[in-house]
């Protein structure tokens, strides 16, 4: 048993359109966020990234998105709580069933790309909560420690686990800092963050600053990163060292 | 309790764009054919009439299609079993979940558009039997009695509900006769049809002939004909009235 | 001649999926706005549509929306400017060479659903006239006499065709008052509008206050409010009656 | 002025979603088949892709494709002629608009995927040789110097460019040999069978035998190869080594 969860976005290819190294990933985390079809994720994909995440004993979840194929997720969209419910209804159902045809359970949940800011907003928060427990309210919700989406989750009694990202720096607000096409990042820095998280209780900014961060369940880190492997193994061997 | 059932097509508007009269066809039959988003349905239109359908009593079921908006799943397609079988799971698995965020069951399946005619394909209907299978095999398959379809679902332990399709002539090979747009229909027509076959098991086709059919357990009619509600109805009258 | 256009949206359905009443309403307008695919309009209702219009000698133009099948392009989206103008650019070019295919011009484009409310935003505004001007810097733009729109488009060289909408109240601020599903409009209502528009440049609002609008250009009505073709009768008697 | 021109499928990335190594192979070729959004190509691609291929001096032309993003436009699909002619139309006209915004012609075009061999059926080349005239007569069509697409061309009146495929084998009856997920060629392979074209008039079938081609006026390459950049230059030094 790990100290730490590694969770990672998958699943998000469609078809022959392909993001991210699934096959070399997957293996070396724990918790697999499969993409649902609406930024990526055609049903043949998420089934075999179900497989291939059982295959490792990694827990398989569903990574619902925004309807946004051509904008991979990542833009905003101006919608009412009742139809985001249904979107999220939508797509927990569908990825649970490919889940569960490949013999294993859906495990958990989390937000894909800008939805998972958006999330900040109460009313949506609470309408991704009905979404959960409509669906399977044993699901748990992968998020940030603080902010809407964790306190909604725990009012609304959906178990929450708390994530930090490890492979990418942070603005002196303790927000990420996103590029639209990630370049390679350096597994010394990811490793050399989560250390400081885990031993310090803070990281340090892109501008240098310390802020202070909660100690998390599960790390994040991002398949589609050019060198994820290299950064999956990175944070594997600092886990495991830990454990 | 009625000696046959009603089935129709519903739920296929996809937000603003409408296709059927849900509203006026669905409190008149006894189970409701969901679409799942493939040839028509979004979330919200989903979920809309699987309360509409709950409010009436009407058993809720899923209707999944190729995927095909602009075609609205009538263009034949070569598709692999195996991701059909895929495409499937993930509609029923949606569809399931809306449904049941309802307060009701997904009771049934049927195919949709040329889905439903593909399916003589011995291939791609043990794939369709594969996905009722992996996601609820308690679900029925509505079918017609003879053919591919029926004959892998008993084989594969699937239940059966036969059907008739109550609202469309018959050539003199058995076929229906499928018209790109539908016209008006004349109620008079199908009552008496369906009469011909409850009291002699046999229809009149297009070309004056008669074929003998088997006793259905439904009756089948389509939403999306000008005069549905009309024929709904008359449908319902005439069962009514024999029950 | 007309002293005064009338527009309206149109070729929205797609496929099997349908949305106004376009066979009743384009043959009284004299613009029609034709979809471009991303909110509705598949190729061939756009040809559909551009013959009908062509054969009644209305003018054909382009109503391009965000990419929003589901959301009926109403779902605000945040895009960056340079994507937005290449999706502009896209759909001008898809329906220009399927209204071409009819042996007219594509002469004038107007943005559809909330894509007309975003270019008050002036990046926005700039990259849509960079579409149109890559595309055919002849065609009209169909927007608000006062704006960002009409003040972008005019000094990019662009010719603006300034509209007034007919079949909605405003509101104290001049804004339309939207409903998500049109009800039928009062043709009196429409008439009693225009007319004070007409002769004395102002309106009543929904509140009972009186604005200033400045005489257009054009007349906006809408194929999707459920008595369309009555609302078009009404106010092209009108128009002719003062022509 | 090379004696054999190199034509290649590009621009078929989807936003985030990739395929294809275009930055690398476009240079190499004199001939960019830039995909039209049906399998690929969303529009910021699609005119990266033209800027990319101007940039090098290289041809521009459109590459359509079945509306079929999930199956990349190789689902043969059954759609009516004239519906057909319509898809063709819609993204020829789109595809050039983004082009010429880049400054440069669309010169030419290339059905994809099994599209490509669809229109062995003659009113699918006769609709496709509509939809070309229709959006720009003076476009020339690329296509094998034998079979139905280039007798449809030639007798309406559309310029013809013969290719030959040089990156995959044939079989005894000079059909290619398709794999779903390519896998990395040899290009001392596919030097070989050009060298072979080019001197003898025919190649070596994957069974052994030999079979007579015609000499084309451009080699077809596929950027989706693990390792189209090696090929591309393979090919390029070959073509101007005998130029």
């Amino acid at each position: 048993m790990l100290r730490f969860g590694i969770n990672c976005d998958c699943g998000e290819s469609y078809g022959r359109l392909t993001v991210g190294q699934d096959e070399l990933v997957v293996p070396l985390v724990t918790s697999a966020n499969i993409a649902c079809g609406f930024h990526g994720g055609d049903p043949s994909t998420i089934r075999r990234t179900a497989r291939l995440a059982s295959q490792h004993g990694v827990a398989c979840g569903a990574h619902p998105s925004l309807p946004d194929l051509m904008g991979f997720g990542r833009r905003e969209m101006n919608i009412a709580p009742a139809e985001f419910a249904d979107l999220i209804v939508y797509q927990l159902g569908a990825v649970k069933a490919l889940i569960e045809a490949e013999g294993v359970r859906c495990e958990h949940v989390k937000p894909h790309g800008v939805m998972y800011a958006m999330l900040a907003r109460s009313d949506l928060a609470e309408a991704f909560a009905d979404a959960i427990l409509a669906v399977d309210p044993t699901m748990a919700w992968i998020c940030e420690d603080t902010g809407t989406a964790a306190s909604v989750a725990r009012r609304r009694g959906i178990r929450v686990i708390t994530e930090f990202t490890a492979d990418r720096a942070y603005d002196r607000d303790g927000k990420l800092v996103i590029t639209r096409v990630p370049e390679p990042v350096d597994p010394a820095f990811v490793v050399g963050q989560l250390r400081q998280v885990v031993e310090t209780g803070s990281i340090r900014t892109n501008v240098g600053t310390q802020i202070e961060v909660s100690t998390p369940d599960t790390f994040c880190m991002h398949s589609d990163t050019p060198n994820s492997p290299e950064i999956a193994r990175a944070i594997r061997v600092y886990v495991e060292s830990i454990s």
